[in-house]
């Protein structure tokens, strides 16, 4: 199975409003209730692609059961182990546009670390890749993806590392088989650089492969046999919240299936526009995944 | 004990920001969640001044179970018939002004309003006034109020009713003992009146007295043994957000007291300012009470 780790999982609530207007009052239209987090999404893209997963986190308070509830409603089995914080929301206030507000995350005791760790190394048992997504929430240490990457290492289990900042930074250490900053991380990790060099100083520093999500453009890889760009044929138009997450649930299953980097990208381009085309996080357009994959362009740099 | 009828209950959650940029992404500073809603908030206040009371409502989903726990916390008695649908939230995001939004409540079936009536009955026996507060949910039939009043008037028990619109009109059918409209729900029910004028037409129209709010004035009365106005001696500038609740809460507990309509507002007037002082809705600054108590003017209109 797929192992997704998001250590600060949340609920995504939306608010449809008519027009947001800065203090007054709003009547909220309707209120939706969803299981997010990247790590989550990712495993939402993976399930309906017919992976077996396991969504493995931390979730506590009213939230956290309304986390359970929502994976379970979804068929995703969820190895979620119980905090005595708060599991924080995601709020989009929807009217032409996202306004959004995030939660800060619980803040998790070394106790209840140490029982993830023990939870995720007897999951690693029978994950045959394991994907590693998202903030880390306060309590947690920033080399936590070192650790994870580390003892998956150990078991002989590639992992994909999507954070950012310092727990991007210090998981290299922990020998991901590919992490995947967007642009905007990128030129922060990397200063001054073009993306592909600041992507193989990234590789350098740790990481067997670097898979950078260039938004509408597509994806650039520096990998150990090479270098790519891959790109749709034609622009996509839609909502991109969560075409990175896609993205990643590709590259994971492509790992597992042993596809070589052009194929590999060639799926990860297409799901993650297939994934623009749906509104939500998790969610992609089935139909458009298979008729895009045919166009994508893979060039070798 | 005082009843409190809270149908539409809330959890009141509060988001500290920097400040609110429409259609961007916000880092929440903290969250404060607790429980809300008119008749909770009347609820608060008379636990605070000592008296006894309960929280009757109608509570379900993750946040029914938040509302619940934070009654518990702050010790004040609850009957909270459990809904299949979930108790709505009222999310105010605070800079240096606030931005509310109002989820809808939650859809009540026949089955649970039935189980409301009977528990209401129960509670009813112990009750010496009962306080009728806030919005009914999706569900609730219009004339809730005139319903719940009636009984209370069978049981000899004196009802006080904040409303507004339709279960307000309809609500007078109860024969209230006093209804609290604030100017804007008097302007609105007797359109083109005096204040005066508008609050005697809802006195013949079923209420035996009407305490209209009117902000920072204070109070004004029409009942059946004089007309009233009072007001507080200086302006008290605050959060004017719970002044109502907190006359409410005044006016239930001068009516179990037996004042007479002079000293009754004298302590809603007082309650009410003390509540401005506070940043909270159910909150208010005790000392600034009894300070204010002898400088209320009264006079007979």
């Amino acid at each position: 199975m797929i192992l997704t780790v998001t250590l600060n999982a949340a609920v995504d609530v939306t608010y449809h409003v008519d027009e947001i207007r800065p203090h007054s009052s709003h009547r909220v239209r309707d209120v939706t209730l969803r299981a997010g987090g990247k790590g989550v999404n990712v495993a939402r893209v993976l399930h309906a692609l017919g992976h077996e997963v396991v969504a493995a986190g931390l979730a506590g308070g009213p939230d956290g059961d309304v986390l359970r509830a929502d994976l379970a409603r979804s068929g995703i089995t969820a190895s979620l182990v119980p905090i005595d914080g708060h599991t924080r929301r995601t709020l989009t206030v929807a009217d032409a546009d996202a306004t959004v507000f995030n939660e800060p995350g619980p803040l998790v005791t070394p106790d209840e670390w140490r029982s993830f760790l023990t939870v995720y190394e007897s999951l690693l048992e029978n994950a045959r890749v394991v994907v590693l997504s998202g903030s880390l929430p306060p309590g947690i240490p920033d080399d936590a993806y070192a650790e994870l990457g580390a003892r998956a290492s150990r078991a002989d289990v590639p992992t994909v590392l999507d954070a950012d900042g310092a727990p991007l930074l210090l998981g290299l250490a922990g020998r991901p088989a590919v992490i995947k900053p967007n642009a905007d991380e990128l030129a922060r990790l990397v200063p001054d650089a073009e993306p592909l060099e600041a992507a193989r100083t990234l590789r350098a520093a740790g990481a067997k492969a670097v898979v950078a999500s260039l938004g509408p453009e597509g994806l650039l890889a520096a990998t150990g046999s090479g270098d790519w760009r891959a790109g749709p044929a034609r622009r996509v138009a839609g909502n991109p919240t969560g075409a990175g997450d896609a993205a990643v649930a590709a590259l994971a299953a492509g790992l597992i299936a042993g596809q070589d980097w052009p194929e590999l990208l060639r799926h990860a381009v297409a799901l993650s526009a297939a994934a623009v085309l749906t509104p939500t996080a998790g969610g992609f357009d089935a139909d458009a995944y298979r008729r895009f994959l045919p166009d994508i362009r893979i060039e070798a740099r």
